[in-house]
């Protein structure tokens, strides 16, 4: 059954669990986001993306720069060129989007005022044709739109329509839509059938040129966005002709660009880029009723959780291309699962949820943002997880040069800082991944506490879901209509439950959320003999200043009891005394009991460098 | 008790276990590699081996080429240019080193003739200083002795003195030999305390300088190995000063040169490297009695075995800098276990045995020997592993850009071709690790059948060490002495075993190699829960062939039955059902019994690529 996700304006937030991580974004992820933008950060990278604005401003385009690379950290660069990665103006517009959502929720109008001042210099850089991408505005406009592989301006378009959209459903203003549909318009003259046959090598205009069309309705923005699907993968490949060769070597995976989209059926690739693309793909399928598309998104959807997916909702399984790779191969402690690409899981898994209501949509972006995405975010909102594995030592993160990406404690802001704006553009914006609605049915997919008023009903959430798993739903109808409520997959697997509602109702749910012991597919090698322990949607962990040096030494008992204390989970176990030898004949190990101390996933790292593992071994019998 | 290792002219092989690997690098290996080092193999990347030395025995200096990288495999670079690896020149050392050793076991007079044949290319090379190293012989001569930490000068020259001693051994001709002495009265001029204070980055002219000393008795080839040895690590850093700047970053532990060698506590950097340097080290020990540096060899000899050996006797945890990492990191997937780091292995624990009759260094030696420097060859000869991982996915070989060094099955020969041809010199040359002697005592490490011709007397070993463990002695003495006899670790640890030999008398040692489950220690996380078959030397491995796909569903049962039936190992075990759901609620799983197929490691990838696994899941508790 379709379904549309309600906008942010109807709904409100008051939940015992979100508020703190919502007022945490507002008071400190915007404000030190926008330092940060503005290279005013002491002792972290410079972004350099205000300033490129400004060079874009003040150019006239008459002084050549190369434009040759992702990123451009040299020092010794000409101070005048382009600075810092390809896609760095996009961290201004996911800044924006964050402020939009945000003041939403809130109004404040001194960063309503920061934010029309950073809109101001954006729209002071966009050439009078509508193009707006300062790496080639001030490096040369000559060759605009001939790396679309490598190069970001189509995804820097994506970024900027979606806050655009974001920042006149907030606040009414236009004049960052204006420059958007400015550019939409330019690309939408560029390419198409009988003009550029491009599509971009980091996706996202796709879904960002649709929510251009929700918004105004005009059709070309939507026929663009199928166009950029259908003509993707297509032989011979774009990629190879911009670049005037056929590369015989590289396939495109990595890029999605393997294969036209309606012929995938596996996740492939750069695990960001795929899932922006998988989520256009269902924006145009469900916009479109094109069933082919359809098929290919639940293929790949179901791809992705069957076989490629962390328990922590995390995707990527390695650095090399931050990508998918095959089937089953989940390392913990050599895992990608990039912050990024479980907001982006929850797009695509948000936008299928509006094709069908099959709850694994909803339940798989609850994984996702209940594990990796929070995890993403130190407690005090101030320093960040790019790469959110499974098991840490600090030493191999130290030593071990295939583990140099798995950081034992978050940073505080990357060069490449696509993270934490992102997280901070979708904590703002959760309560739009809570609710959809069709002519009979209002569905609640995600518990947030608030109220959402839609045409059909008004109707309040109070919500203790996350502790005790009561949620009490009042619901006030305008018209006999329908609710349908999401029964989480870890209390049973009923789905949707579906109530018919003609009068004021108050629906009682109780969630009661068990501590479990959840084993992973015995296809994933890395995870034979172990176990995971989760409580609601949480996926708990196991951290050495918690549990003592070498967590592989303990045991947790799969007869034992779990005992919930505080936000810890103390489960029984053992912890096996450490092997003097190296090697050694068969032997029992020597055990003594212990207390296996486990603490939600998203809380680990922030009680300095520790090791941490999220599976431990069972003292049992496979 | 030290004791001194018995040269090859002394001792001949005839057993049934080595006789097969000694005529196949006899027959294939080294015809082969002749073949190779021609580039006449077609298929098979070249070597430029040869034609390297031609070109510089026709070049005047005069025209030069770069001297700038590792590997000059450019197609388009100019034909009278050096080609190949900076080191390429080594592989004709040690193809003639591996001639030698055949021609003493088996005189071959065609064989001879080509050897000469190459000899004598190598020596119209050699400049009249002495200096040969064709690299810089032909693109650069004025740039010699100028990259000692990259460039492989002294690494070559190291090769030519070890091939030189051992063809003049096995044939009494000392054209080699003259200018391997050359070339070395060259170094020792050119290095030492006034002079040049540098050393090389690849180690083993320290060992070969030790050999040309033990050959000769000439005491400067004793002094410039103790030179290198003492000098370096110290600072500043000598390969700072070569480039003219202090690199703090640089640390130097790939070169094992970030402290001085007696200062040396801990097995670290590019594993082949660190054991040639540690063999260095070790006769020098011995050599001179520096009890300190003897010291620092016994401490990181225990470093390898109780810290980062593999069971395989394999060496060497990481692709990166193909080295060793951090202590228990024995990762078998992402192994890097290159052959010629364990046969440096051995080098190193040879000259330890002579150091001290501690049993341990044999025994690493014949962990060594029997698991990994064996899989280094296919059963044919012809195709060779470089790096011997623990476990195998040929999926993962082919899609993880982790495990690209990992090989599903061996390959025909590399550009940068190490191992084939240091494979071949220790086939050949196995009698050197077997026996030693001093004043009162001959002690037999290694049971390798044949008989040796001592000053203290005759002594002939029947040996059916590897199938029954059975091993008949006999030993005709020709004055009082001592017998000592390793028992082999596996069967007790009892050490070196002292008989008193005044008459003729005949010793039978009865080795049952019993099939042992092993089990690892629990500080190496990749094993928790796992076990290991071993029958006597050899580690066992299931491969996909026997077992099926998904090697991680096998169960090995600690209480059941052991089998050999031919070469294979059958035990009782379970295969678990595969699991449907990426994740579940825990239970326990259905298990089906099964018998598990083993084969010794050294024997596996003779059949196709398919997935193997030398550790097994355990059906029992921790």
């Amino acid at each position: 059954m379709k379904s549309k996700f309600l906008p942010l304006e109807k709904i409100k937030i008051d939940d015992p669990f979100w508020n703190g991580f919502i007022e945490l974004v507002r008071r400190e992820v915007i404000p030190y986001q926008y330092e940060a933008l503005h290279d005013r950060i002491e002792g972290v990278e410079k972004s350099y993306c205000i300033e490129n604005f400004k060079k874009a401003a003040k150019s006239d385009g008459s002084v050549k720069y190369p434009v040759d690379k992702w990123c451009y950290d040299d020092h010794n660069a000409d101070e005048n060129a382009f600075h810092g990665w390809v896609f760095q103006d996009s961290d201004a517009y996911k800044w924006l989007e964050a402020v939009a959502y945000s003041l939403i929720n809130h109004p404040d109008s001194a960063l309503e005022a920061r934010a029309d001042g950073v809109i101001d210099l954006i729209c002071a850089a966009q050439l009078e044709n509508g193009y707006l991408d300062t790496l080639y505005i001030i490096n040369d406009r000559d060759r605009i739109f001939t790396n679309l592989r490598d190069f970001h301006e189509l995804y820097c378009f994506g970024h900027l329509a979606e806050a655009a959209v974001a920042y006149y459903q907030a606040t009414g203003k236009d004049k960052l839509l204006n420059a958007a549909l400015k550019f939409a318009d330019l690309i939408c003259d560029t390419f198409g059938k009988d003009k550029k046959r491009g599509y971009g090598g980091h996706e996202i205009a796709e879904l960002a040129l649709v929510k251009l069309y929700d918004l105004t309705g005009e059709e070309k923005y939507l026929d663009t966005a199928r166009f950029f699907i259908n003509e993707r993968g297509k032989k011979p490949y774009y990629f190879d002709l911009e670049r005037g060769k056929e590369t015989k070597e590289d396939n495109y995976f990595y890029n999605q660009a393997h294969a036209q989209p309606k012929n995938q059926h596996e996740a492939v690739g750069h695990a960001v880029r795929a899932v922006y693309l998988y989520s256009g793909m269902a924006d145009i399928a469900e916009r479109c009723g094109d069933t082919e598309l359809a098929r290919a998104c639940r293929d790949i959807f179901a791809d992705i959780v069957n076989r490629k997916m962390y328990i922590t909702g995390g995707i990527g399984s390695t650095v090399h291309g931050e990508a998918f790779t095959y089937p089953f191969d989940l390392p913990n402690d050599l895992a990608y699962c990039e912050t990024c690409a479980s907001i982006g899981l929850i797009f695509f898994a948000q936008r299928m949820s509006a094709i069908e209501d099959n709850p694994v949509f909803a339940a798989t972006a609850e994984r996702a943002l209940y594990n990796t995405v929070l995890a993403g975010m130190a407690e005090d909102g101030k320093s960040f997880f790019y790469v959110n594995p499974l098991e840490v030592n600090p030493t191999a993160s130290r030593l071990d040069e295939r583990k140099r990406h798995i950081k034992p404690i978050r940073q505080r802001w990357f060069s490449c800082a696509c993270c934490p704006p992102n997280l901070a553009r979708i904590i703002s914006s959760l309560g739009a991944y809570a609710y959809s609605e069709n002519e009979d049915t209002l569905f609640i997919h995600q518990y947030i506490g608030g109220a959402v008023n839609t045409e059909s009903a008004f109707v309040s959430v109070d919500s203790d879901y996350t502790e005790s798993g009561r949620v009490k739903i009042t619901v006030s109808p305008k018209r006999k209509m329908k609710l349908a409520v999401r029964i989480p997959d870890w209390y049973s697997d009923e789905g949707y439950r579906y109530y018919d509602i003609d009068r004021e109702r108050v629906i009682e749910l109780n969630f009661t959320p068990e501590v479990k012991l959840i084993k992973c597919s015995n296809l994933v090698a890395a995870n034979i003999g172990k176990a995971a322990v989760t409580r609601g949607p949480f996926v708990y962990c196991a951290e050495g200043v918690d549990n003592g040096e070498s967590l592989q030494l303990l045991r947790l008992s799969p007869t034992g009891n779990f005992t919930k204390q505080g936000e810890f989970i103390i489960a029984d176990g053992y912890r096996e005394k450490p092997d003097n030898d190296l090697y050694m004949e068969y032997k029992s190990s020597e055990l003594s009991e212990t207390k296996i101390k486990l603490l939600p996933y998203y809380r680990w790292g922030n009680r300095g460098e520790n090791e941490m593992s999220v599976y431990l071994p069972l003292n049992t019998k496979y």
